[in-house]
């Protein structure tokens, strides 16, 4: 089966191809020739993850999927979710990524500062469009624990302060294949996959 | 929302009813009055899992689901597969479901005594059915091994014997929190939770 993905981070693109085995041949945007910016202007996990992947089929009218992840911390309502990414308000093409990922961790560990609970969850959302237009959102959860002290250095975005319930470890000290297994994004991906494999008519 | 679960295990209701949460009325086969036998004629998981759904929803035309779940042994080829609960031959009206399960297991035993391949997965299919009969399948597998001792009381069927991987116990050592946190019957049906939740629609 041939599904596009609605991202235009190759990095990303052969994550999600692996998780995905071979069945599913993933086109990138790339491979189409698209280099525009994908629209991402939504309020929420699953608007953004709709409409980019609305945006997509609207210009191939192929299958195609996208998706969106945030950070969403239960003393914060739900913040910075859908704003993880951009939650510092560093331009997204100022610094490193590093550095942007550095500026959120540190506005995050400020506002929890005086906060006893430190419940937190990743979550995913998969939007994917069959070449008829149906939709279908899929989604993955990992609830776990902010802590006040950066450890690890792999991963990315927040992993440094966040400690998957069950685990001792960040996700940044975990390889990404240990993180793999019980991931938000490995869970939204596992039904997303068993979904394709048993609903094969798309 | 409401949905019939297409059982006449009461205990299974119940089961699920917990694991799908308080969004997510299940009508049991009793409340409708309904007491007939269930077909359940198929080669595969898919074929049960739809046969079952496919006939409530001809009688009742509301959102249904059904579900069915295997045992399926690498070196078997799969076996016993969609065959797991009579296995061993006995009628499913012989004896208490401890003596058959007993039984079950002793044939497996006996068919993997020489062989050094004691991979095996668990795994559970569902069949949706939403009120415009849309039909979807969603799937959960849980890999372990098959040990030549039983150990533990708790569970049931083959759980005596299937120790999941990355554990030291065998399902039936666990309690039934524990296990749910990593079954196949909990990973269908979250996939298939998440899934409705997110897909208000139907």
């Amino acid at each position: 089966m041939n599904l596009i993905f609605a991202t235009q981070n190759s990095h990303k693109l052969s994550e999600i191809q692996h998780l995905l085995g071979n069945s599913f041949q993933l086109t990138s945007l790339k491979d189409l020739g698209f280099t525009d910016d994908i629209p991402e202007n939504q309020t929420t996990l699953e608007g953004n993850a709709l409409e980019k992947a609305r945006f997509i089929f609207s210009k191939f009218n192929q299958s195609c999927f996208a998706d969106d992840t945030g950070l969403e911390v239960e003393a914060l309502n739900g913040d910075p979710g859908v704003y993880s990414a951009r939650y510092s308000g560093l331009l997204s093409d100022f610094g490193s990524e590093k550095m942007r990922s550095l500026a959120n961790i540190q506005k995050l560990l400020v506002a929890l500062e005086n906060q006893p609970n430190k419940n937190a969850r990743f979550r995913t959302v998969i939007a994917f469009i069959t070449n008829t237009g149906n939709e279908f959102l899929f989604e993955g959860i990992v609830n776990g624990q902010i802590v006040k002290e950066l450890k690890g250095d792999e991963g990315f975005g927040y992993d440094p302060v966040f400690v998957p319930d069950g685990y001792n470890q960040t996700f940044a000290e975990m390889s990404l294949s240990e993180k793999n297994k019980i991931s938000h994004r490995a869970r939204a991906f596992n039904c997303f996959h068993d979904f394709l494999s048993l609903n094969n008519t798309f």
